[in-house]
């Protein structure tokens, strides 16, 4: 179906170059598990938050060359390197004739491989990107299901605000995409708190992966997840930011302990990570509205809201305001 | 039933006192949540090891007065203190005339309150003591019954080497008794890495209570632990330390998960916990058998084998064996 839409659509290059910006995303209701790993359908539904201008551009032209030129941040990307292949394998994909390369340029401006789910907005740019190159006329969650196809995450990633991205139940993917959400929260501000940015001893994919297959207790993940998404919900409606965070902070922590019990067991958690947990619990139990939640990594994203944002910097004075 | 066999026995002290000691026990598959509170009847079976000379010694006698007295390493506790209504309260259940009341002394030679089921065999020492006063002829389940109403896991106090306790079946528990295993493991050595000896932020009790009542995660711990249970008695049969590590320590991080899924999170970890068990790990990796396990609190307490305690004393200085 995905290949017959894309043949409808124009077959060379409309533009000298295509140019879009994605903004990263960051999971309330995380993405934790594929049910399958090929077209990277999700065992559960998810939500997130976009992050307004943090985020990627990505610049992409044709070029008669015999493979794909790749640049990140202005450094070249050698052809060995995963990541060229894994990009030059997902443009196989999208590319309507398979001797057609490309040079690709991605300007990120959040920390890379710091748990801010570079590739989500790497991914989501680079098919608006293409799209803008083709000039395609695509509906929206058909360019979903392409993000979704380059890496799980980037399918939420189209959108700015509060994005949910469906499980879907066909097996071909066809329903599984995001779409933006009604909900808005005013005033909402989001912290990073970095603990650690070199190369995690595990990566999320591999974590995900060790998860599904060895942990008993992941098996109630899915209903944890449905609760979860039903409560965030229901507190997004009602502008209840306390609720949001309260539900976000759970899920995540509900999401490290499957990992906890996986085996062998995974832990992200580093001692900084303990201590600035406690450290939130204690200013929550002294009135201030602050959350956390906490992806595959040791880095905790702070959740709070505006007028708080000074008293918060004070306790975390290196945290970086996305 | 219980007290139609109690009935049978001697109604009157035999002796002018009754005297009992009791190991410690470590489980090595958890007893998490309870399936009915009143009777401590559990959601799960579970194993542990008893700690041979480190345990409580009881002495009971029957006095002439209107309230128990009850001292504990040589000091009185109050009849306000908790700990001595527990007793009192339990003791009702023993005792065959309502208006008797007793002076007991306990001698625990573990540190109390560090996660080393200080209230086990405590409940375990009283049980035989009171038995001793009555010299009561019971059957070994019934007095492995009546501990279990004392303190869950006292029940699997009244023998050395591996025990399990049976989760039974009946609604009114004769049959969630403990009973000593036919394994021994050659060479295995126990040392206690202490962490924190205070008043931890939440009770072992109220930490299950809450687990089993909001973590969704826990649905599935009834399947971890016959998973786990399953798997340590092969590898005790097999007299595979290795295996037998390896199980309890991931059975203990697959409770601790459970309680990080609940709301609120109950996290025990302190920061020394994680850079304790990433040492363990780390020195698994380069050959030493060594694992952990870890109770509802921060303290680890380590398993190895003999051989080895010269070199796993050198990085855990502390460690205190037990």
């Amino acid at each position: 179906m995905i290949k017959q839409l894309l043949a409808q659509q124009a077959q060379t290059p409309q533009k000298a170059f295509g140019e879009a910006f994605a903004p990263s995303n960051i999971a309330l209701i995380k993405y934790w598990g594929k049910r399958q790993s090929l077209l990277n359908l999700p065992m559960t539904s998810s939500l997130s938050i976009s992050l307004g201008a943090k985020g990627a551009k990505t610049r992409i032209s044709a070029i008669d060359a015999v493979q794909n030129q790749v640049f990140l941040n202005g450094h070249i990307i050698s052809v060995d390197d995963p990541f060229h292949q894994r990009l030059s394998h997902f443009l196989n994909l999208l590319k309507p004739d398979p001797k057609q390369f490309y040079h690709i340029d991605t300007e990120l401006n959040l920390p890379v491989a710091a748990g801010l789910a570079s590739s989500a907005c790497g991914f989501a740019a680079l098919v608006k990107a293409f799209a803008d190159l083709y000039t395609w006329n695509l509906p929206e969650p058909i360019l979903s299901i392409l993000c979704r196809m380059g890496s799980g995450s980037a399918c939420r990633s189209l959108w700015q605000g509060f994005v949910e991205w469906h499980r879907g139940e066909r097996e071909d993917g066809l329903d599984s995409y995001a779409e933006p959400l009604p909900y808005t929260l005013p005033g909402l501000i989001i912290g990073l708190h970095l603990i650690q940015t070199g190369q995690k001893p595990i990566s999320s994919r591999e974590a995900m992966n060790i998860t599904t297959q060895t942990s008993v207790l992941y098996e109630t993940w899915p209903k944890q997840v449905e609760q979860d998404l039903a409560q965030i919900k229901n507190a997004l409606e009602q502008q209840n930011f306390q609720r949001v965070g309260e539900v976000a902070e759970h899920n995540a922590l509900a999401m490290h302990a499957t990992m906890l019990a996986a085996r062998p067991s995974i832990c992200y958690f580093l001692p900084e990570t303990l201590l600035a947990m406690q450290k939130i619990k204690n200013l929550r139990s002294e009135g201030l509205p602050i959350y956390f939640t906490e992806d595959a990594g040791p880095n905790l994203k702070i959740l709070s809201l505006a007028p708080y944002r000074t008293e918060i910097q004070k306790h975390f004075p290196n945290l970086e305001w996305v």
